[in-house]
């Protein structure tokens, strides 16, 4: 017995855990850690007690718990033993990771000047937000706890509906519009539910790497279709790859040369997909930020013959970190759409789609997105300002009539990524226009966000670019 | 002038729309109807003006604004005419759909008794909830409202590693830790990432049908390996299928036959997947759910070779609608998700993360499990009770020990099919063993969740399942 007794010998502490917690951990960690090997006899209840000054009752536990777990095996009268039918050697616990990285790595961070994608963080309507939040998770019971449509929370399928009707011109119905973890998710569907690896798809060149990141890990093949002055070049796309299942276009202004697609296009785009019967996917992401004159109907309101899914995403239109977009689906795919996302349960979760449904229901989505609109023709008005003054003949800002960013080019400068580059490592954020090409890139320029530049900084960030770029622009 | 000016004539309303909108809309019509057509002439300005007896001003933009969209082309003192290269078939909207079938197909509803997969609902501890969520929502702003860390909140990843050391004896860093929208979208990570279509997968058979599904839609190719009271029979999986890239299981409590995974075949699982370098997706849906001694801990507590993807999800824990899971991952596979997330910016929304991190780190999380396990204890008993005295020996419910349903079968019934149709009928929602068999069934019963049924309620369920069963089982 002496072999046995002697990896549980040592006195249990009284002061932290509980003895029988205390015991059931010494004997576990002596079999993990080799000291008691399968098939070895255990110290008879009654002795163990005794030696290490314990109610029987405390040793009795530990064991029982012990064989219920599968590390021991009572015998009866014979006593209880190591499980014969342990393996040892894959007990041993592989030791956690030192690694300590992953928090500072990638985690959330500040937005950096210029940087793409971004609503303007600060006059977002937070304690507004915060108030219809509070009032919807007070409202979270029940059937709202429970498993929701995957489709999306009605309330809030009928408020898109409605808002695209009068801001978008898009007649719909509430169960045409498929709620989504964001238009990257949307584009995820419909990859999956309507074409097969390897399918052709027009992609716009330059384009929103993202969504082409999205279809290509889908596996399509990538068709890039130039874009001009009147937006995506469909006759060239025809010429290009005439046989392909899906065209993704971003109309309202192209991402990222902002250029909005003409009437001609759009009806020579409708007329394609509706001879041909390819899908058109139109990315709405900035629709409702158009600075100059009035902002243009979407695509889809124009769709007679149904082959238009309207993506829409409030990662623009809200905030990002919320995680909502959607789908306006064609009548003949929404059952497909439904079948497939009821099946997985994959909805979004409940409490933001109530609280945007009732941010858009109240009225406030509308009251923001004018709010935002004239704010960003300020901040776009301003840092165009500040650009030229800074720069003079040494820039060139693209006329964007909308959208979020500014394209501006540097004649005679380093190429854009070298710009971009000596941006980064004075704190700015601007993206090289050559890094959304698929291709070779048949442009340079920087794309600059002013959505998070506030008027009174627009000469300083101006002053700051001015002094990153110095050294790789030509003299004057 | 006068076949132009005919689809214009008609006096402007002064009450509703603005008349410079009214115009616009009314020239529109015109041309998307057929009524103007392509080439087409229009009124002068100042004519059209004075037949409406509207100012010249708002006639202008009306134009102006037709000409930005395309529809009218300006030729200076030529006058304006429809835009030669509009399609008009192209221009007719597509009705909208009548259908209003979509609100009330699968729309929120309160759960049915017996039905299997929630939590209980009316003990979710709501006020707290809302006032964490409350708070959450005020601290939302700057970076908060920015794109995350797709790998998930980092105090929530701390909150899970900390919880899953204590609870389920899994001991990772929390950059092992990736948050899902639940553990189907989970699955569909892993699937994407380590498997390719057609590869085979160890699933249990029965098993759970939703993970079936969701792997089936991934394109792999399921092995149905048999679970008998000891759980996956590795021996009989190593025989069906030799060669596979993934087992999936749920030690804790089989779903749906509630055994556990013994440690011997535990080991056995382990051994095979370090032997052959194969995955082993281990869902713990329901681990903290066991009223007859100890709970296990975690498969993944043994895995030395570290070959054990741990799966979990608030679910059960929570409430579905918060769409919340986690996987605790290999290190070797941390980099490639890090990069496959990342890349699509694939997060989930921030606000329910930060809720969840909360709920967790101020000790809620262990209160709400242990009240949780002690009230389906009582729930469990209560109806278990119930059953055995209403059908008394036409009833034999197998010794669950943990879990959230109930398997009740009924010797020389008829099909579970027929039984689970007619308790349907009575507003029951029992599940049919059978329905859970990939292949051909090898065993009936009803799946009877208890986690909904109050104490009080237990005895009135199991008269209605009695008289909803009566004329399916045999006469005593």
């Amino acid at each position: 017995m002496a072999r046995t007794r002697r990896p549980l010998a040592a006195p249990l502490s009284r002061s932290s855990l509980p003895l029988q917690e205390q015991l059931y951990r010494r004997i576990r960690d002596a079999i993990t850690e080799g000291r008691l090997v399968p098939g070895e006899r255990l110290p008879a209840v009654r002795t163990l007690a005794s030696d290490l000054g314990v109610a029987r009752g405390t040793a009795e536990s530990a064991y029982s718990r012990l064989a219920s777990e599968g590390y021991l095996v009572a015998q009866g009268p014979a006593g209880t033993i190591v499980s014969p039918s342990l393996r040892i050697e894959m007990l041993h616990r592989p030791a956690p990771l030192k690694d300590t990285s992953w928090k500072t790595d990638r985690g959330v961070r500040e937005p950096l000047p210029f940087q793409l994608g971004l609503p303007a963080l600060d006059m977002f309507p937070r304690a507004l937000w915060a108030r219809l939040t509070a009032r919807a998770a007070r409202r979270l019971s029940g059937a709202l706890l429970a498993y929701q449509d995957a489709m999306g929370f009605s309330d809030l399928r009928e408020a898109i509906a409605s808002y695209l009707a009068v801001s978008r011109g898009v007649r719909c119905q509430p169960g045409q519009v498929v709620i989504t973890g964001g238009y990257q998710a949307g584009l995820e569907l419909i990859a999956r539910l309507l074409l097969r690896p390897g399918d052709e798809v027009w992609f716009e060149e330059p384009g929103y790497f993202l969504a082409r990141q999205e279809l290509q890990a889908a596996g399509l093949a990538l068709r890039p279709v130039p874009v001009d002055d009147e937006g995506l070049d469909v006759e060239a796309a025809l010429r290009i790859a005439p046989r392909v299942r899906l065209a993704v276009v971003t109309p309202a202004h192209q991402s990222p040369l902002g250029v909005a697609l003409s009437l001609a296009r759009r009806q020579a785009l409708l007329a394609w997909a509706a001879e041909t019967g390819a899908w058109i996917v139109e990315d709405d992401y900035d629709g409702e930020f158009h600075y100059v004159g009035r902002k243009l109907p979407a695509l889809k309101s124009l769709d007679a013959a149904d082959r238009v899914i309207y993506a829409g995403s409030f990662s623009k239109t809200l905030f990002p970190s919320l995680r909502l977009g959607y789908l306006v689906l064609p009548n003949v795919l929404v059952r497909t759409l439904e079948e497939a996302k009821r099946k997985a349960f994959h909805g979004e979760p409940v409490l933001e789609q109530m609280v945007t449904a009732d941010f858009l229901a109240g009225g406030h989505f509308g009251r923001h997105l004018r709010r935002m609109r004239s704010l960003y023709s300020t901040r776009r008005d301003a840092l165009v300002r500040a650009l030229a003054d800074t720069f003079g003949a040494g820039i060139d800002i693209a006329g964007h009539r909308g959208g979020l960013a500014l394209l501006a080019r540097f004649p005679n400068g380093d190429s854009d990524v070298v710009l971009a580059r000596s941006a980064a490592a004075h704190g700015l954020a601007p993206t090289a226009l050559s890094s959304q090409y698929l291709g070779r890139p048949r442009a340079q320029g920087l794309l600059l966000s002013f959505t998070n530049i506030p008027e009174e900084q627009s000469r300083r960030m101006a002053r700051v670019l001015h002094q990153a770029l110095a050294d790789h622009l030509p003299r004057r």
